[in-house]
């Protein structure tokens, strides 16, 4: 059985497409088609509340793209579909990814529009990477964005993933830390991703842990004594208020034998509200030093609401909300071919706007904060800072794996220079962005040239 | 690297946990509790417009525990935290999981409060194996539950899932193929799920392949020429109506060489309105038997809504929303203590109940339909069928691995005996759970035990 089967990694996803990139592939292989296709990836609009994304998830798909290539028992499956003729499957056997990418890094902002990556390949090729692609970045920038939002109401108090045990499935888990990570998470209670990643990891105890003592003191008591200074007591198993009374004692206890409480965790109840009454409880018994940590039902609104009312919160650990991004739960990513042969190709489908041609953007900061961003074609020379960058040429990778922490810089950097109006959790301002004369002007003569060949109108 | 990391059968998830199941593991270790703990897994509510959910994921959670273990690099990661003693990781590198599991089998409907899953085992075993339990069972039960209501709401009509590009990560894009083909879908474009779940695959083609083309007709006609009786041609690249137009073109030059074309498949627009344009287009061209696909953000409220206008729909390809159950991305599902070393627990958390002991569902039906349910004490011997079965014995399985087209039956026998009005996609009736005289009076009694002895009340 391989009921869990998901990836080992990337070694064992080349089939993980849908089935139309294959029967694509083979209509293109049977009409001769081998010359070059570029793919875009963009996000056609904003979700509710969104006025940013984070470029997340292109270590997957280059990763992916090196890797891909079709077995023995790939084939055979594909075979007894009965869709397959020898020959394209033959064909299928020897390809490996041949092409160059574009790409936004990891770690920067983008908005709505703006190609996120372009792959330029046969277009067998790029058709295939199709249903990886998309995933791997919706996935991650879907994530990031959450976790970044999260951690931008927390006004600089620390946020922890506490996310795992309802991420939809295993990747997202491990995905959730990770693009969280970059976009400020300060740790996470995922010990796999810990160990992965190499993020830190954090965790103390559930209400299982206190409700298996015959009283919650001895439960205190316990884990304190295996503990000692990272000691974290969750009060809220009971009763809040007297939960916080037996953690006093307990923190009594532990100075006489040289040691100091951490803190205590609230998990239920008006969390403002109780977390002013045990911040006086403690600071009134002589322990200001004991910080206080909630978690239950966080998201960056319930955050803010919180820290609005005063609460005397000093980290959050932010599990579920989060972590499938609940409020908005995917992106409108796509992936379309804007050219082919030499050709700048779009689709005219109703509402669903895709830009042609290999593409480039261009930023536009002062001293201090972002302007605006321009999206033109790819050789343009405007001014500002390009963002598209070749991270793959011929198949292979140009530059190693980035370490997270330098990604997560560079966020933090970039993010400090987004206006607060964009950042705004409710309602947030739209950032500018252009679409170049020159692009507008290829738009304009394709959709044209479309609508007078396809339509018969001229 | 192992950006892609997620598992390998199984086989690398041990540490996919929370750390705080480590760390309460090392308390209970240095207390030296090791006594037999019951954990049960329930869902503590229905999310909206939600009336029943299905049983689906137990077999990934077989899997792992009968698998897991600690490995030297884990032990060594582990180490490296500073948060665990030799004593304690000599102990993990010779856990196994020994304990015995009682549960609903999958396909089976349940209802809320209802435990799922119940594990005993030694404490610190069960307490191990938390968090994963509770992401594959809130995972396939999620999507199942979705799915379900998307088929329902269909009336008889195929639907296909198309989700693989935005479910949240690759697991995720797998167990919905899997969850869904238990909840009654027709097929998956996801050709890693049909081959791994033995699934039916279906697809045909993408934008991009009609815009590589020089002329849409160009591109049915490569595309018919590859695959015969198979085609299904997508016709609003450009505009739906001439897109019908040339594909009825297409048709007949197939008719002429003895082929026939299956179906087009709409993406864009008012699908309503346009697949009534369409068919009556195809009718009076003389193919009344070329099927009317569409895609593109459908969900159970939009089936529901397109099919009570009249919508001359064959079949669906449900894909985004779905996909990760997008107006319900979670459940408040929770994996309780509820009984240790023989003593019946709970926590007494605002807001949030726990049902104490071992425990029994008893399902009350008539010869037609699902009447009432009964959640009691284990041994109890109630009137009703026995929904938790024993599944798992001193960490070995009791049963085989279950056929998917098995689980799948006994979901469809299940679903046509429940009543309509649970069944409704908005505002369904709640089914009947009763709590027995001798749970109740078990749980009451425990609840003023503890209220006495922690709250200091009587």
């Amino acid at each position: 059985m391989t009921e869990n089967y998901t990836t080992n990694e990337n070694k064992q996803l080349e089939l993980l497409t849908d089935l139309y990139e294959f029967t694509m592939a083979q209509a293109y292989f049977q009409s001769e088609m081998f010359a070059p296709a570029t793919f875009s990836l963009f996000i056609r609009d904003y979700p509710p509340n969104r006025g940013y994304f984070i470029s997340a998830g292109l270590e997957s798909v280059l990763d992916y793209l090196e890797q891909v290539h079709y077995t023995e028992d790939d084939l055979d499956y594909l075979a007894s579909t009965g869709l397959f003729s020898d020959d394209f499957l033959h064909f299928l056997g020897n390809l490996r990814f041949s092409g160059d990418v574009h790409a936004i890094p990891e770690g920067r902002l983008f908005f709505k529009d703006e190609p996120i990556v372009e792959v330029t390949a046969p277009i067998i090729e790029g058709q295939l990477m199709e249903s990886f692609v998309i995933n791997a970045i919706n996935l991650q920038v879907t994530l990031a964005t959450k976790v970044s939002r999260c951690v931008h109401a927390a006004r600089g108090r620390n946020v922890v993933d506490f996310s795992l045990r309802r991420t939809q499935g295993i990747d997202a888990g491990l995905k959730l830390a990770r693009a969280g990570y970059i976009a400020g998470l300060a740790g996470t209670s995922n010990v796999l991703a810990g160990k992965i990643y190499r993020i830190p990891v954090s965790g103390t105890m559930a209400h299982s842990f206190i409700t298996s003592f015959k009283e919650e003191t001895d439960a205190f008591r316990a884990y304190a004594a295996a503990f000692g200074d990272e000691t974290v007591l969750l009060i809220d198993t009971y009763d809040t208020v007297t939960g916080a009374e037996k953690a006093i004692e307990v923190a009594r206890e532990m100075r006489q034998n040289g040691r100091r409480l951490k803190g205590v965790r609230l998990d239920s109840g008006d969390m403002t509200q109780l977390s002013k009454q045990v911040r006086k409880l403690m600071d009134e018994a002589g322990f200001a030093d004991v910080k206080i940590f909630v978690s239950g039902g966080f998201d960056e609104f319930k955050i803010s609401d919180s820290l609005a009312n005063g609460a005397a919160i000093d980290a959050f650990g932010v599990g579920t909300k989060m972590g499938v991004s609940a409020d908005s739960p995917y992106t409108d990513i796509a992936y379309k071919l804007v050219q082919y042969d030499g050709r700048p190709v779009l689709k005219l489908s109703s509402g669903k706007k895709t830009l042609v041609a290999e593409k480039q953007v261009f930023r536009i900061k002062d001293h201090r904060r972002l302007v605006n961003d321009i999206i033109s074609v790819r050789d343009d020379e405007a001014e500002g800072e390009i963002l598209l960058k070749p991270v793959m040429k011929d198949g292979r990778r140009l530059q190693p794996p980035e370490a997270l922490t330098d990604i997560r810089q560079r966020f933090e950097g970039e993010f400090s220079r987004l206006g607060d109006d964009v950042k705004a959790i409710e309602n947030p301002a739209e950032f500018m962005v252009e679409i170049s004369p020159e692009l507008e002007k290829l738009q304009d003569k394709v959709v044209h040239r479309v609508i007078e060949k396809e339509l018969g109108e001229s």
